[in-house]
């Protein structure tokens, strides 16, 4: 059938288990070929065709909720909703988005992103529905890796209490981003092998019928042994334990198995759990055979032979491996070097780390809580360990940083990874708030590299401070080419760097805006305007002596960074003027207004919030305009 | 014996079970006489006298850890370790500390005061141990309240999963702050009831044996019996599940229970989880009979009739109070109204809503990250939930705040509570940096009220509004005695007020320092110094015209404010003057400089801060003095 033409999930009601197949082949073919282009997260859509289906066939979305948890999952939904005509642009600038969106469809209830927030989201509409009396039905669909984040285990701890009408479909790949980690892992391990719960428990009736009394005592064993039945062979029980009804394991490409026990858990009161079982990448070779989660979310690809589609020119080295590399050097010399992950040693490109020191590297699992005050507990017994955490997860453990990194004041080194616009992700995934959190915790040390050789100076600098807590921030994406040092050098604390002189104006910035200042500065050089470039590679503290320094030169300041105004580095720089009575210096601010930036390429986006070299020249020449008319104009 | 002459505990691996006993009482009477003149927590460090001398009779602490999850149970720890000669100053300013403290005692390795830190503080020790070899024995003691922190389970997870040796004492006391929720909970009562594990393991053993064979069937029966035999009756296998091996229950106030429980997990291998049972509040009446957490932790009492000691005229009402009142009395109205609270139903006074609208509140546990996100799940749904959550615990759900509720714009109402300083319980609790990480996420209102007639009417304005999240600050402590208007009225959205005018200068401030300000202001006056007093309700969005007007008058401006100035209110002033090129209005910003601030009375650490009348004063007068000198002097 033509997938454009879909406008919502009501033809499946009437479809039949042959045509559910078929345009099962059909959506596998037209994802298969759509990502190809524009890339996207094709192993985790491929998986859930079967699930998502039967779904819908089951359930009446809208009225009944679902609620994708972390929502790259959600293709096959999308799809069914009416939004295949729109894959061409997927993760595109003002294209459809890669997780759900309430404002593309009523069928996308729920938005997510981050991982784990379903199930709480889930008690609250929940809680909303038995109050209005809806009736609706509300399903959460979360995946085995996102279950080990505390929040998923808070929820289901409180949802189990309460004994709340819901059903939440685990979807277990026995993989999320990368192979999971976790006792709960292990639990579900065991029940994968176990076969079903209903079976074992009508088995053990009958056996229990045939046991001969054999006294008072025997008869006592028997009630024991009924009620202890539950805890029969399915370790599923932990669910029970929690207060779920646990349904499975429910093959998850297998139709008749999904229809009776969706149908079965939606005729059941309280909470239940079904436990389905899909394979990551099914019907795509390449994907399916991928055991280290490359084929999660991919840039475009060659359909026939799953070969990623590369750049003419191989690009310089990415700064996930340039920090995770010289971190892994200085390891080999500093004992008390050792490297966390929350569940990201692919994306944090720890590999290496973990194939040389596997003793010092702990990938936790998708715990950025756990992940940041372990690393406390490191530091506080004089090891240093190296946190690596993408700055838009590093949100989840904001009080972990502050209250027990910052105040204990401990050495930890946090590797702030995709700080900035990370462009296709979108809106949950723009690492831009980072500054504006950490800059008011004390103690804290905040920089950010202007080139991959700098990059690695400062990840040795990081791992040679003892003051306390450091943070590098470093951009999703690669270096820009310049040659490495061979030895790695310690860089002061709070010093910035002049990397162009001038004596009309300076700009003040760091990290990945200072190309964008460098070519500014060059083009207002043709207009005779002299633009220093001072290279802010630390953010906290500042190099004051600098400021002073600049500030005394009353000519005009220009800051310029790749994240929130509020409190962002722009303020620190209009903190220190007043505090320190800079009156004669005008001062312009450049950064991300105050509003989420939506998915895009970077290129796009830095041009829509007016981060561009034209606007660094304008914003230059209107505070030049504005110091030569004076401040008697004012 | 005398405790205060005790210096460390090596005193008590002498000591006989019935010494013990005498020195247990010893301890209850040194706390009860103590804390009926400091306040402090009470019962908690009742309920853990025997524990805490069992493990530093079992273990070698500071060579073994003790990490004290929440660690207001540490006082027994304390005295055990040389600090009972400084219990006079408890939670005073520079005195002891409630909770532990690094710089204390080498016992005290670990510094707490959230909850539900400890289990990943000890595995990061724990990984060091390891790595390091040194033979440590961890052992984090965690109560049944914190054990539903989505952290801790995030832990669970992982130590279950590396079978790291380490072992953790399960502190059940059937209640946390408040009585427990969560099916957690449910899990414990059953384990409370169900007898020791291993009894039930060697009964079900000797009755298996007596079954008898009937064919193959059977036998296979019984041996899958037996692998299942440690699911009998025994709900522990939850933890056994997540890879511990549980012992218990344990009679925590029964030392021969104790030692032999601790010395049987000391030599066990791999993660061990010690579930002892207390009584909070043991051995004094009034706290043994609390059921609601009233003797939690208390200010100065009477010992005898456990009276509280309370002040001779009876102050206003309570913020907390007054917040959650005025939302009941809204939500008789509104049925769209709910509130939730993860574990504060009395901190926040939510008790007398939950009576009257039970099914419209929601305790979900130590849980805050799950209380945020289930309240944007409620919002979706048109209700309009009402999350109270004290200032430094909202830290926990930062994430949730941004990623949930202010990127989906939803209309959930946060009651800040506890904001700004909060006194004795010290820098693990001070609510100081709230306005720094919310003034930076899109869509959010801030405001706070100057009085508690004001109060009430911001609460209305909040449980009116419908364009997203709007966040209310509000004091520990009590209002200031103001006459209520009996009529609720809706506040503009970012509108301030001028409470006072003025012609030399302005005071921008809001909340608890609008009396240090209107008084400095009083002072001024008679030196015929005019200060106008703004009280800028609205720390997001400020009102603009207002700033418009104020700045263009260029008389200059101090803002002051009870919170951090990295990126605060006054940070924000800041920008707007920076941003708008208000060059000529010297301004000076009020606020909690870059570090943490310890424990103490409010009154005596905002001396120390120098936020003071005096200090105000100081300033403005130092800005007239610039500003009569003029810009010429730059």
């Amino acid at each position: 059938m033509d997938l454009t033409a879909i406008k919502n999930p009501q033809f499946l009601k009437k479809m039949s288990k042959e045509q559910l197949t078929e345009l099962s082949e059909e959506i596998r073919k037209f994802l298969i070929t759509q990502l190809s282009a524009t890339g996207g997260h094709i192993g985790p859509n491929l998986g859930v065709v079967e699930l998502t289906l039967a779904l819908h066939k089951i359930y009446d979305s809208p009225k009944d909720k679902f609620l994708w948890d972390v929502g790259h999952q959600s293709y096959v939904h999308k799809i069914l909703t009416g939004r295949a005509c729109e894959f061409e642009t997927l993760r595109q600038y003002k294209g459809l988005c890669g997780f759900p969106k309430r404002n593309e469809s009523e069928h996308d209830v729920w938005e997510t992103g981050h991982s784990s927030t379903s199930l709480s989201g889930a008690m609250g509409m929940a809680a909303a529905r038995d109050l209005n009396k809806t009736g609706a039905h509300v399903i959460p669909i979360i995946g085995d890796g996102a279950l080990t984040g505390g929040m998923a285990l808070e929820a289901l701890n409180h949802i189990g209490h309460e004994q709340t009408d819901m059903t939440v479909i685990l979807n277990d790949n026995e993989m999320s981003i990368a192979p999971n980690v976790g006792a709960l892992n292990n639990v579900l391990g065991k029940l994968r092998t176990a076969g079903k719960y209903n079976w074992v428990k009508d088995e053990m009736e009958v056996l229990l019928r045939k046991i001969p009394a054999v006294g008072g005592k025997l008869a006592s064993t028997v009630e024991r042994v009924k009620d202890g039945l539950k805890y029969m062979v399915v370790s599923g029980m932990f669910f029970e334990d929690l207060g779920f009804t646990y349904l499975g394991p429910v093959d998850g490409h297998d139709f008749d198995d999904l229809f009776e026990t969706l149908r079965y858990a939606k005729k059941t009161k309280g909470p239940v759990l079904v436990h389905v079982i899909t394979k990551k990448g099914k019907g795509y070779l390449p994907a399916e055979e991928d055991t280290v989660g490359t084929w999660h979310g991919t840039g475009p690809y060659k359909i026939e032979s799953g070969a990623f589609i590369k750049p003419d020119k191989a690009p310089p080295i990415g700064w996930s491996k340039l920090v995770s590399d010289t971190v892994l050097r200085l390891a080999h010399e500093d004992k008390r070097i050792v490297a966390i992950t929350p569940a990201m040693p692919v994306g944090s490109k720890l590999e290496q780390f973990a194939k040389e020191l596997p003793d010092r590297m702990y990938d936790v699992g998708i715990a950025e809580q756990h992940a940041t005050t372990m690393a406390a507990g490191l530091a506080t017994q004089g090891m240093k360990p190296f946190l690596a955490i993408y700055s838009t997860f590093l949100q989840r453990a904001y009080d972990q940083v502050l209250h027990d990194i910052c105040r204990q004041n401990l050495n930890v080194f946090i590797g702030i990874d995709r700080s900035g616009l990370v462009g296709a992700d979108g809106e949950t995934h723009q690492g831009v708030f980072d500054i504006s959190f950490l800059r008011h915790m004390p103690n804290m040390v905040l920089m950010m590299a202007k080139d991959e050789n700098e990059g690695q100076h400062l990840v040795n600098t990081a791992l040679k401070y003892n003051d306390g807590p450091i943070a590098m921030r470093y951009a999703r994406g690669n270096g820009v080419g310049v040659s490495m040092d061979d030895e790695l050098k310690e860089i002061p604390i709070g010093s910035w760097e002049v990397l162009k002189e001038g004596t009309d104006a300076t700009i003040l910035t760091f990290g990945t805006t200072i190309p964008m200042a460098m070519e500014a500065a060059a083009q207002l050089e043709k207009a005779n305007v002299s633009v220093r470039v001072v290279n802010a590679r630390f953010i906290k503290p500042m190099d004051e002596d600098m400021l002073h320094s600049i500030f005394g030169e009353k000519h005009p300041i220009l800051t310029l960074e790749e994240s929130m105004l509020q409190g962002g580095f722009g303020s620190a720089v209009a903190e220190f003027a007043i505090d320190h009575g800079y009156y004669q210096t005008k001062i312009n601010r450049m950064g991300i207004p105050d509003q989420f930036v939506e998915h895009g390429s970077v290129t796009k986006l830095l041009e829509e919030i007016g981060l561009t070299t034209e606007e660094v020249v304008k914003n230059i020449q209107k505070l030049l305009q504005f110091n030569k008319k004076g401040l008697e104009v004012l």
